[in-house]
């Protein structure tokens, strides 16, 4: 607790540093660009993975587990696909003492291993859709890494669904870009802009990729989520068709989504402050700690039986810790829990004990309020709903607030000179256009929002006239 | 469900390899020794990481993550622990399009990187114990294979603990085989014998290892779960110390433990039959099916009507489902659950409507008998508890009654020739001994069992005196 935490202001990319590694959330790998993510962290992940996995199962999905190693020839048979990833892969070459004779590369997605297995699963329409999940870790061999937000070696889910036509496939595909703008904006209370991505910025392989994009306390956005609509590019590469209802053979139609432990850099820079992290209810490991405070070691007794039964009988209905370490002041507690941004603290002290009262104390607001002992659960759950809805408020005003609409070159381009904002424009731009946009002002389309403007206007660097809006923005 | 399943007698591994393809468990991947886990396979999988992280958690223990890549240079610090893995690694040497200038080694198992990490976790005796737990995956360069049994690539927990004491690690050590024996005897419903390991199978770097090992039908052994007692070999190796409440510097003392995905298959081979798998209620995805029966129009309004009411009260209480599949028959559909191993088929006609009740079957023993539909729920929670203690026994007898005390050499050599069983007997002999013993009769001492028999006799193989017995099997 000796440190203090770099402040946002001073340095926004230390501070996230510091939140990480003194909230103990991960720490560095011995292995370049790789982390280790420690107990605190991992809870976290388990808390998400197990929102998302109830989810996905509501939604028909199943899971499943394909394997780590992909051939190297398999990894070439969609071009696109190959071309994308390739470059990124870390390779195996040598196993039980001897080389291989086929390379084997880490997954960095599951897409070829996984169409080469569903060959042998398919056959009939009667065997569609085919709504697999897994959950695994994957390898990008990325130059520059962050903790949590882009490592070498990474935790995800990758969904892949095989369906008998084009139309229901790209509802599944829809469905699940829905399913992670729930889970972002009613879990994490993050709030996001689901929309399709530009061709610059498609998955290798993809006809079209959506993503969903939150805004960061720097305002900058991340892409949090993202599920490609892959029409029949893996079926024809790995040769997978099925007899329709009427006795002709077809390829299948594909989607695939994923969220990764990326998530986690998202939730802390979305709600964290200069004092440590900060937590939604839903998501956080631990709801409320119990502080107990006395003197005198006849107030001790009183209050650390009370405060016993009180997390006791409490620990039914939440996730609640009670702090009796002996040998620290309440002081330290209130920082140490601070820090591991646990949403409520309460106190209890001799003169609670009296009143008959606990001292609440929100993580998110730092507003303390006394609540009545007959009424604690009630008013904890209480508390913790409101604590969730106004950390996603608090985002979504922090974002709205930072979104201008723009429609000329230069206002963009001085925006971006000196500071980063979601930008509403009018977009008509190509390929070409999106590369002159990220080398002169380091920001990128984001997406084409799913909620259009009506109407239509001039393009922000063509001047072309189109009906299409774009977020513009900074990204990590 | 044209093909029959091999039974037993005819191929007990063909057998074997029938019912974890034809049940849909798993299926052969295009890399050598790799595998498919299906989503009927997974499900098994989720419900015993279910079982064992509440377990886990119950004994304090947390989850986080390491990396997947171990620095070749990691490997080799701990000597016996090198020369027992490294021959077995997959190798990475390239990536990101170059040469790597270390090889990185696929974690065979993550004593050396978590070693590693805890150097920087651990300062002093209150940072101690540190009780962590990793659901991960893990890569062995296995030359014979088989599904679940023994694969390339397989999923596990590995359980990593630091400790101040010699004694507290020991306990730590007892404490995760008995998590074991209750997880294989409560939920698997298979009975386990606890023993530790001769020195001869010692986990590479342990002090000691034990074991909890299962006898399968065509009675072999199978090691199902091991617990290691690695003394401060890793802490040496890691360099990792604490500061002792005398302020003293000290090594720390450690435990390692895992089971994987082998466990479905020793699931398989306690329980199935030549109808296919069989799973005790505890584990199975899907613990009963209900089949309406009806011949007429008329008939199947009504028995469909009261078949759903019947799986939606049901389904609150366990997980049930109603197979109303059009144009199959009842006895395909009962044949196809067998298959599957689901523990109770239901079946629903007209006469059971009007003396409302509902044929229940044991998958277990193929008995029939009439449950009151207004006792449903009692009567199938009765039968689900009696599937599973019924599994267990049996799986317990098959055992008893193929375990012998032996205590001649030759009547060992002469049984092992003909046949397989669990042979008790002293044993004293030594690491050559037990090289003797695999070569001359396939079995090899499993465990020495943590239960005893009092007094002394003399080593089955050397005639020395000892108090010592051993269990000697083959083994898979």
């Amino acid at each position: 607790m000796a440190e203090k935490i770099t402040s946002r202001t001073e340095d926004y990319s230390q501070w996230y540093n510091d939140i990480v590694l003194r909230a103990e959330l991960a720490d560095y790998a011995p292995v370049k660009g790789c982390m280790v993510i420690r107990p605190r962290g991992y809870a976290i992940w388990e808390k998400m993975q197990a929102a998302l996995d109830g989810m996905f199962k509501a939604t028909g999905h199943v899971n499943a587990y394909f394997p780590l190693f992909i051939p190297e020839s398999f990894m070439k048979k969609e071009a696109e696909h190959v071309e994308g990833f390739a470059p990124e892969c870390a390779v195996v070459t040598i196993a039980g003492g001897k080389p291989l004779e086929e390379p084997l590369y880490i997954r960095p997605t599951s897409e070829t291993i996984i169409w080469h297995t569903y060959r042998k699963w398919i056959q009939s329409w009667r065997d569609l859709p085919l709504l697999i999940n897994q959950w695994a870790n994957v390898v990008r061999w990325e130059m520059r890494t962050r903790l949590f937000l882009r490592t070498t070696e990474f935790l995800w889910q990758e969904g892949h669904t095989a369906h008998a036509t084009a139309k229901e496939a790209v509802e599944e595909t829809m469905r699940m870009l829905d399913v992670y703008r729930r889970f972002a904006e009613d879990y994490m209370a993050m709030p996001v802009i689901p929309g399709r991505k530009t061709e610059a910025e498609r998955f290798a392989g993809a006809v079209d990729t959506y993503s969903i994009e939150a805004m960061m306390q720097d305002r900058r956005a991340l892409q949090a989520g993202t599920s490609h609509f892959l029409g029949q590019n893996f079926a024809k590469a790995f040769d997978v068709t099925f007899q329709n209802e009427g006795g002709a053979l077809e390829h299948v139609w594909a989607t695939s989504w994923g969220v990764s432990t990326r998530l986690i850099g998202a939730l802390i820079m979305t709600h964290s402050d200069d004092q440590g992290l900060v937590l939604p209810p839903k998501l956080a490991p631990l709801q409320a700690v119990l502080v107990p405070i006395y003197r005198k070691d006849e107030e001790k007794t009183a209050v650390l039986e009370a405060a016993k039964k009180i997390t006791e009988a409490l620990s039914a209905r939440f996730s609640i810790k009670l702090d009796d370490r002996e040998g620290v002041s309440p002081g330290f507690k209130f920082n140490d829990w601070e820090l591991r941004g646990v949403p409520v603290r309460l106190e209890l002290g001799p003169r609670d004990l009296t009143a008959r009262q606990v001292v609440a104390v929100r993580r998110d607001t730092g507003k303390k309020a006394p609540i009545a002992m007959d009424a604690l659960e009630d008013s904890l759950r209480k508390l913790l709903d409101e604590i969730q809805g106004n950390l996603f408020e608090r985002a979504r005003k922090l974002r709205d607030d930072n979104t201008v609409e723009l429609s000329t070159y230069e206002e963009l381009k001085s925006l971006m000179a000196s500071d980063s904002k979601f930008v509403r424009a009018w977009w008509a731009g190509s390929r070409q256009d999106e590369e002159r946009l990220a080398e002169e002002t380091k920001a990128t389309v984001r997406n084409i929002p799913v909620e259009q403007r009506p109407g239509k206007g001039r393009c922000i660097m063509t001047g072309a006239q189109t009906d299409q809006t774009v977020i513009i923005a900074k990204a990590y």
